[in-house]
């Protein structure tokens, strides 16, 4: 590979080297929690039941001279007294104290931080500016890699690592994306969300006011970390957005990168300079350099997390023409038109495809494109062979498939094998919408999505998805074609 | 109220007889099932297993020759044979057979039917139309109240009254949204998220082929329902529009409808006439339509339900300038941006309220609109502060309220009680995000969702369906103003 300086790069020690910076965030084999708290109203109380709810195999040194023990832990008065290398330092002090701790982690040889605290450059007060610059230069001076200050924290589910104050992040399932957020608060509106949903991450970093850790950072990391199959971007406003999409460009034709951008009118944007101290900017202007960088761009936070999941399990579409297969009609109709939306096209089968489908189902169905298997729903068989028949044709770039629950688990089967199979075969992408109530198709549920077939509860939804992946599709071969 | 032919219209008198006419339907007291089975792979084993499990407290009784009892229940040999006055048959049987079933509940005199049965007009069969028409003469003849055929059926959930072939459907609570739907699909969609999230409906019905029950009828009903505080409607395609959006206008003043129409797509269009056997129609004409009728109209699933249900629970806005208030930033600045998508009018607080917020709050949050809690979040009584004084002012025509669990309960609460009391004191409208991992903070949404207040997973939701309420409160100046 070349670089913007016609130099070659090597590419390994690169990676080795980024690996290596992040190791002690992500990966941290000792954590210091600096100012944990008995009391349930301070925010190290919750940044340590984090790390005692979330099963880190790790050590974990509470510091705070107040106590000796805190929940059975022996608590240190200093990071200086802790027996013990230390990767990385969660820090829930008041604003005053934060230089303090970061010269002891310097002092200590800490190289990563998760800062909570508050009060630096979002603060409407004066000297909030000044706050950063000094929290930015005692990093460098250290060498810190920091996420925040005003942070949440984040989680690495993969380790078992919480760094936040939330204890229930940990309920998230370890997955595949990583999601990287401009706000706390829409990863903790993913949080319950994916729960029930069961939709799994890797990293979620609530990223704060960025003293040295943006986007570009991160997305940089995300290349090289194997955990992460797919980036969801939150993004409100910042001050160097060349950089993110510089990184963006060269992530996107590896991993796939989603972005849900606010602030397209100007109220979000007063709100975005005072919540993080940067403008939102133009709106349209951001639009243009993500499609610019190969970022598929949603418009809302469940189609967000949606797209993300589809974009971690399934290999993009090459191609917009799509077939919609639906256990009933109505959900076809749905999905097809939001296919149109987004620009896809519901293909016209061959005239193979089309006979075999007339010769499987009966007159009474919809036997054209998109099809429906609600006269032969519970024939599971027939219903696999309709499937399959439709990811053949070559005409199909890919497969949006809705089924629902009804009548029972006596009458109606899915289909899975066949869809799995049909899948694998022919590599072609396919995004279901699967929704029944608790406790009905949740293995089957969990057999589609561990061979990679990934669900969501509304057929609108599929096919928003299945856009991501023929989206995705077009980012691959332009950046075949550019290199 | 002045009837098309410029005669009075006695309105107690209609309500009695349109009540009248629907009671056998959806309130019966002694229900027949015609083809009951004891194999699961029937529709009339899973007809029987709905009333079995749904808790129906009136008399079933189960027909087909070929049983004496089935799952514990005497099984009667013909409709004749019971002996007791049937209000309702729910009709499982084949096509072939539903004639005589037919004429056999003419002369057993019971008045309504749910014909589950399919292989009729939607059939691409010679005799589709002709079946059609012999099933509308009979029940014309024996004046008997059809929904159906080609259905799933319908539930009345505040009799227990499971009338389909989808025993789950039971799991969904009682609540006031109605649900026409041209689509068994999407009601079938819907019911997993309906049970997932708490949402409670009166009536789901399934219109199918629409023998003698469409739209309008069930429209004209629902304004006598007591039961439905709210109609969602999902329609493909009608024969008849007019009737449709002339009932709709009838009801909209009264009650809150809101439709999600497809078909705006020539793909669509096909698919509809193969599935109901009528046509989509021009989009833009049904939206044109539906406007001009008063019927609120939303884009997918998800927005149909919620906005169904914020109408359902609270008071239209009778202007739309709007406070959002989160507690936190991000999700403020997505309701913003949702709103102003939506043509809503983030407010600027009137200088009351203004200075009285900058007292409230610390410098370093967001104090304007969209206001920012996240600083203060653990300051319940604060939060309830802020909350009030937003709906004190007299600027503000709803509010759209986030909160997402995050710390954990012992440091963040809910100011349940300020948000239902600055409600009902100032009667304006409110919707809330309100996202939790299971078990957390359920008492709270009960609390709220019983005060009226109704809550949402995202914050893209909390903004749309206060557009639902603005929009209604237009429809409702505007027939006040025509009246």
């Amino acid at each position: 590979m070349v670089g913007s300086d016609g130099n070659l790069i090597d590419l390994s020690s690169q990676k080795e080297r980024i690996l290596k910076e992040f190791e002690p965030l992500f990966n941290p084999k000792s954590v210091a929690l600096i100012g944990v708290s008995s009391n349930s109203k301070k925010m190290g109380y919750h940044v340590l039941q984090s790390f005692l709810k979330s099963g880190f195999r790790g050590s974990v040194y509470p510091v705070n001279p107040r106590y000796e023990r805190l929940f059975g832990i022996k608590t240190y008065p200093s990071l200086d007294s802790i027996p013990d290398k230390v990767d990385l330092v969660v820090v829930a002090v008041p604003q005053k104290a934060v230089f303090d701790v970061m010269e002891d982690c310097i002092r200590k040889g800490v190289k990563a931080a998760v800062v909570i605290s508050a009060g630096f450059k979002e603060a409407e007060i004066e000297e909030g500016e000044e706050f950063h610059k000094r929290l930015a230069e005692i990093a460098e001076r250290g060498g810190i890699r920091i996420i925040g200050p005003n942070t949440f924290g984040m989680v690495n589910l993969g380790a078992n690592l919480n760094a936040s104050f939330t204890p229930a992040l940990s309920m998230i399932k370890k997955g595949e994306i990583a999601l990287i957020s401009q706000s706390g608060g829409v990863c903790h509106v993913i949080m319950p969300y994916a729960i029930k949903e069961g939709i799994g991450f890797s990293k979620i970093v609530g990223l704060g006011n960025r003293v040295n850790t943006d986007f570009h950072d991160l997305l940089e990391y995300l290349a090289y970390d194997d955990e992460s199959k797919s980036v969801a971007l939150y993004v409100e406003g910042i001050d160097e957005p060349r950089k993110l999409m510089d990184a963006a460009k060269k992530l996107s034709p590896l991993k796939p990168v989603v972005a849900y951008k606010v602030g397209r009118f100007q109220h979000a944007n007063k709100a975005a300079k005072s919540h993080t101290g940067s403008l939102a900017g133009r709106y349209e202007l951001y639009l243009a350099a993500f499609r610019q960088a190969g970022v598929i761009v949603v418009e809302d936070t469940i189609e967000l997390v949606s797209a993300a999941k589809a974009l971690a399990f399934q290999p993009p579409a090459y191609g917009n023409r799509i077939a919609v297969i639906s256990l009933v009609a109505g959900l076809g109709m749905i999905s097809a038109e939001w296919c149109e939306i987004k620009g896809l096209k519901l293909v016209e089968f061959s005239e193979e495809t089309q006979s075999k489908l007339l010769e499987l189902l009966p007159p009474y169905t919809i036997r054209t494109n998109p099809v429906d298997l609600g006269y032969v729903a519970n024939d599971t068989k027939l219903c696999g062979e309709v499937i399959e028949t439709v990811f053949d044709d070559e005409n199909v770039d890919g497969v949006v498939l809705n089924y629902i629950y009804s009548w029972s688990e006596d009458f109606l089967q899915l289909p899975v094998k066949e869809i799995v199979e049909a899948h694998e075969t022919t590599k072609k992408p396919i995004t279901m919408c699967l929704n029944f109530p608790p406790g009905f198709w949740d293995e089957e549920k969990d057999f589609l999505e561990k061979h990679g077939i990934p669900t969501f509860p509304a057929p609108e939804l599929s096919a928003k998805t299945m856009a991501a992946l023929v989206e995705y599709g077009r980012i691959k071969r332009r950046s075949q074609i550019s290199s």
